[in-house]
């Protein structure tokens, strides 16, 4: 077991969250690139040098903390949301950094540190992990924009000097990512730990019903094709024939509605919406988006309408690394008997894109009340520490 | 029998058109107060004065061609909606006109004509007749504002010297009105007539689910409070439950929906949309209203949530006067034997408001598609003479 310090650790964690304090709470305002983001980030590259760490800074301003020669990298993100938590990605650098540094001191193992950027996404998903995989390409990145039509490239020109060339990730044995769960498992059922056995596959696409607008007050019930009824309807069958398909673990959403005209007084004559599907098993988001199409083309036909079907965006499952993934959960029952579990991770992480380089794991640790992305988000500061002794022990 | 001149009200019709003629098939462009709105008024005022009427403006710009003594009044509305077409109201201002210029050239019966203003709701809902009949307080009129904050006030100065004095409604008799269907009920059918019974009662309320918003990734179903789910679970048992109470001509429509964050991977935190209903029977609108209150309360219990109700917006359903009704069914009869029908009015019109002063009646004829409020409202014009010869057949 590496010799952590849990106060060090708890420590850095409070040092951290004060650059960008939003003033509310222990929430935080650092997105990617910002003042704040990049004085967090000289901030870590201090920690790094006192902790024995080469600093190294990839050409998207991701943050490197290398050991000498070749060694496990930990680590997770430091930018937050616009209004983000103190904990969604900063907990899993200075974990690492805690592990890397301790380690050092230890004498071994050897443990290189990384906080990624833009994971939050102002210019994409994942953004500076992405593009170090090669999920996204490398000399595409700078042209993205973010909301405001700001470039990539002109995003990390803030960052100057500091840019330097792509690190090598033959040096890495393999990547682990300690992480707030985000959701509300492990806190409802009194979880502790949760081993990430694969981070789920996205399937998302905007499905339209183009039915007759028609006047709310002349048209009767009995000669309306109204696209609102149509959702209504096919939302209720998809859940129905769902049911055989799914596990527990399978998620889907219709998050975003549009009608159109969007009035009162007229039935509406379009109706747009977003279905979002995530699970670990491809072949079963297959067989989902079969029933999705299927359902949505016969409650069109069944209602006289039109369906029409956007472009789909898929994000493939990603397993982790089962000899990652069996230490962490020896080490995690030996911490907390009885108080883990083998879950799935529902959002993405950076640990989606470095397991196309390397074998990759992540531990996840309770979420108070499944909140993030939000400046209330909290966990338990026994809980911070019982992950941190699982990855202590299950890499030591 | 009224020896009516169906080519002089077909003429006049064409003529009414060309001014405020959108460009696009017979679409007419001649909102409330605007200058073609205005044209429109003075060229029917000529018209009025050439069939021996009294040319009478009040003060909302209503523009009246008074018989001499006690009289019918008859008439619709010369303004359109922003995009509008050739008929709506325009067509029960030339049957109007036609009649009464035939009565007066027969000798009797004695008919006035009125163009009401505002009908399209510019500044309200049937505002010029409401005012005058006192549905609206003639007094705060003035202060009522369209959509870009002008005031009623300022866009009726632009009628300037004509404006006048309340007309006394006791000189009329009552009022009868002929309009387009604006629906599918008579297209559909093959019916040449409707003979309105009621015009509609109107409830409409907006209805709020307050569940809990959640990561679309890491919120398992179970867990989960989607208020887009409350809505669809309250759309499909009100569907059900109003099957027991509802006539083929009550009407029910969501039109309007808005979810909050409203994002592919945010589940609803909060669904707001509108309800309203439609009958000529108040015992059957509040038995709708019981049931739409009980099932949203009963889903939002069901799923965790709160369910909020807006403030009810509440037209009374308003009965057209039996013996006026009477005679325009025999006359339909006579005119187009077994291609006529009773009906509900699923819309409101300017005989809402005159059944408060005297009593009213309403004849329909079909609308092409159903379609209205746009440039493509069309009847073809043997309908539009028939329409005529029952009016002529019933008040002569």
């Amino acid at each position: 077991m590496i010799p952590v310090n849990p106060d060090r650790f708890r420590s850095d964690l409070h040092a951290l969250r004060q650059i960008g304090a939003a003033g509310q709470g222990k929430g935080v305002i650092r997105p990617a690139y910002t003042p704040d983001d990049i004085a967090a980030r000289d901030w870590l590259a201090g920690r790094f040098a006192e902790a024995g760490l080469e600093v190294a800074w990839d050409p998207m301003g991701s943050l490197f903390g290398l050991a000498p020669g070749r060694s496990l990298l930990m680590g997770s993100h430091s930018d937050t949301q616009p209004e983000g938590g103190w904990l969604d990605g900063a907990l899993g650098v200075i974990a690492a950094l805690e592990i890397a540094r301790a380690a050092q001191e230890a004498g071994g193992p050897a443990v290189s540190v990384v906080s990624f950027q833009d994971e939050e996404g102002r210019f994409g998903v994942t953004t500076g992990s992405a593009a170090w995989s090669g999920a996204l390409d490398r000399t595409a990145v700078d042209g993205l924009t973010d909301r405001d039509g700001v470039t990539l490239a002109q995003a990390r020109s803030a960052m100057g000097h500091r840019l330097g060339d792509w690190i090598d990730p033959a040096r890495f044995t393999g990547f682990v990512e300690m992480h707030i769960e985000q959701g509300p498992l492990l806190d409802q059922t009194g979880g502790k730990i949760g081993v990430v056995e694969a981070i789920v596959g996205i399937r998302d696409m905007v499905i339209r019903f183009e039915g007759q607008q028609n006047h709310a007050g002349t048209t009767p019930m009995a000669l309306r094709r109204d696209a609102f009824q149509a959702l209504s309807a096919f939302n209720t069958k998809v859940n129905d024939r769902f049911a055989n398909v799914v596990t527990p673990a399978t998620v889907w959403t219709i998050g975003h509605v549009a009608l159109h005209p969007n009035a009162h007084s007229v039935v509406p004559g379009r109706a747009s919406f977003s279905m979002q599907w995530r699970d670990i098993d491809p072949d079963r988001l297959t067989r989902m988006e079969v029933i999705i199409r299927d359902t949505a083309a016969e409650v069109a036909d069944d209602m006289g309408m039109a369906a029409e079907f956007g472009s789909m965006l898929g994000v493939a499952p990603v397993a982790m690394d089962a000899g990652l993934r069996g230490r962490l959960c020896v080490a995690a029952e030996a911490e907390t008997p009885g108080a883990w579990r083998e879950m799935p991770s529902g959002a993405l992480h950076d640990a989606s894109n470095m397991a196309r380089l390397m074998p990759s794991a992540m531990l996840f640790v309770p979420s108070i009340g499944g909140i993030s992305h939000d400046f209330a988000e909290d966990t338990a500061e026994a809980d911070l520490v019982t992950g941190l002794k699982v990855l202590a022990r299950a890499l030591g």
